[in-house]
């Protein structure tokens, strides 16, 4: 097992990294929720998988459990699932010391994260993600969230765990393509502060791919060490963190357009935005042509698209990028490659460049 | 004017108080909201008051302003206002750098602040709170939140406001009813934490009751210290904060049996909860008659009732009471009083005693 600390004053935590940690899940609630509760909430195609596994540990460890399981998809995202999930507090008399464990993919984290933050003005959770993506991600960094019609992640709070707890092993059960999409997460993590971690990547692509132990354990440990450093400069996403924001400047417009749909995951869409930014990084004198040559290869290597088949019209795109949270002024700003390893951040670029870089 | 600092760290803000500081909201939001867009949220029956002088004020500063103006009453603290207030926010095109004025009481703060605190994971802004109970109590301190049909402020964050303006004229158009319940929260910190004001309060009642302004900036100025001094060592209601719940574990109790409805209105239900408080204390050896019995009196003066008609079955007082945010393993703790201007926190009261100090 591997072990990163998240440094946040009295808010800090730990991020376990291992194989078979569901199992253990109860040991670590029990320390952490003092209440005796615990709501664990997960999706319909989680749930029938590992919901008995991590309802069995919670219970050993002498907690009451309940399971709370939301349609799988982004579609769960939303304030009417939201209120479902108050409902069942206020139902189950949830009190501060009382817990959620969100058991799932980076939605149901979002969503469970959310609930926890906001219930009482915050009760204790812990993430346990199953998907490469939450594990490397969204589980990680105190984001939690729920989305509005006009935007994904529109509303939602700062809140940090209490604990995440990474199982590999669940890594098993996660459909190929979706394994895939996460990469593209660790490859972006590797890009904006880790030359070996990539290297690593590059040499390594046939164990990761098939899944092997040793090979996840040590990518997923090295992403979340990067993003809990960038996590504890800038909590709050005043400035630094943007760094995190490297191919989802266009990413988030290549999601949108596809409507959120299974067409596109957001893996897929930010390997896009990625290559997209590299490309626009040579153009704008940024980088050398051949660290973008080994961006693009690996993100190929690893099975994940790179340009867009159609690509769509100007205006579109910049009212999409325009949308961005992270704007300001209606202005988008790019993070672009210097070399890999280092990303430059607040990069404005002419959109006129924009669909060139996507093709 | 006067002015209390709340000094938390990066999330330090200044609280005004004064006559006629509506006309300065434009100045102080423009320093506060770099995206120059701010969306005022008001209730019906302070918007066609104060709304159009707010609006004057924020677009004289060059601030692009609307407003939304949702029902007045506690009604409205729910989530579907709430999720009204997105789709405004989102149709605006709402920036991290655009803000939010809420321009009310108690609820319109509770609500417009929870929006802010929650769009785009937070976004600035301002209290400018027209009731009493408002300047005194609701818009210090951070709590923002909406109601569950489970409990009051079931849903909620913490977040603070960039500042709070309280403009004592507003109190002029206070229903005189209103005025009376906000003063019970004036005599709830003056118990806790200032024998001093408590002994001005009685002194000069008249003043107080007949609105005359210097009067009131000193009660306000007050009570805004010293929530601030207990919110400044505890921010997140761990420990100390508790001492504000005076009155408030059976106010609460007595509230929710009345539906949150205008048969009875917060303060006066936190003022009988204090006088029950008081009663309690002395049969706990806690205080002293004398000073249970001036409180007591000091809530007639105000006009403030100090017990209820028909006591309710000890079982439905035990189920409400047991509800309450605060509670811990199902059991009440209440705040019993020392003496005038001390009280002490964590106490457990056997239950056989409750009904008894509500009559």
């Amino acid at each position: 097992m591997r072990t990163v600390r998240v440094a946040l004053g009295e808010r800090s935590y730990s991020i376990l990294i291992g194989r078979g940690l569901f199992a253990r899940l109860g040991r670590m609630a029990k320390s952490e929720f003092s209440g005796g509760r615990v709501l664990v909430v997960t999706d319909r195609k989680v749930a029938p998988i590992y919901g008995a596994r991590a309802a069995a540990s919670l219970e050993r460890a002498g907690l009451e459990t309940e399971t709370f399981a939301v349609p799988a998809g982004e579609r769960s995202k939303s304030l009417r699932q939201l209120s479902r999930i108050y409902d069942r507090l206020a139902a189950l008399g949830f009190e501060r010391g009382c817990g959620i464990v969100s058991l799932g993919g980076g939605v149901v984290g979002d969503l469970a994260g959310y609930a926890a933050a906001t219930y009482l003005r915050g009760i204790p959770f812990i993430q346990a993600p199953t998907s490469l993506l939450a594990q490397v991600d969204s589980a990680v960094g105190g984001k939690t969230g729920i989305d509005h019609r006009a935007g994904k992640n529109l509303i939602g709070a700062f809140f940090q765990p209490r604990a995440v707890v990474c199982d590999v092993a669940a890594l098993r059960t996660l459909p190929p393509r979706e394994f895939r999409a996460g990469l593209a997460e660790v490859v972006k993590h590797a890009v904006i502060a880790d030359a070996r971690l990539f290297a690593y990547l590059e040499n390594n692509a046939g164990e990761i791919l098939r899944l092997q132990g040793p090979a996840l354990e040590r990518i997923i440990w090295a992403c979340c060490r990067i993003k809990v450093r960038v996590v504890e400069k800038d909590e709050r996403e005043a400035g630094p963190r943007q760094v995190l924001n490297f191919g989802h400047t266009l990413g988030h417009a290549v999601e949108a357009l596809a409507g959120y749909s299974r067409r596109m995951l957001h893996g897929e869409a930010v390997s896009i935005g990625m290559a997209a930014a590299a490309r626009l990084s040579c153009l704008e004198g940024k980088c050398k042509e051949r660290d973008a040559d080994r961006l693009l290869a690996l993100l190929g290597r690893f099975g994940l698209p790179t340009s867009m088949r159609r690509v769509p019209a100007l205006a579109s795109l910049r009212r999409l990028v325009s949308r961005d949270k992270k704007s300001r002024g209606g202005k988008a700003r790019f993070v672009l490659m210097a070399r890999i390893g280092k990303v430059v951040t607040g990069c404005e670029v002419d959109a006129g460049g924009w669909r060139a870089a996507l093709r």
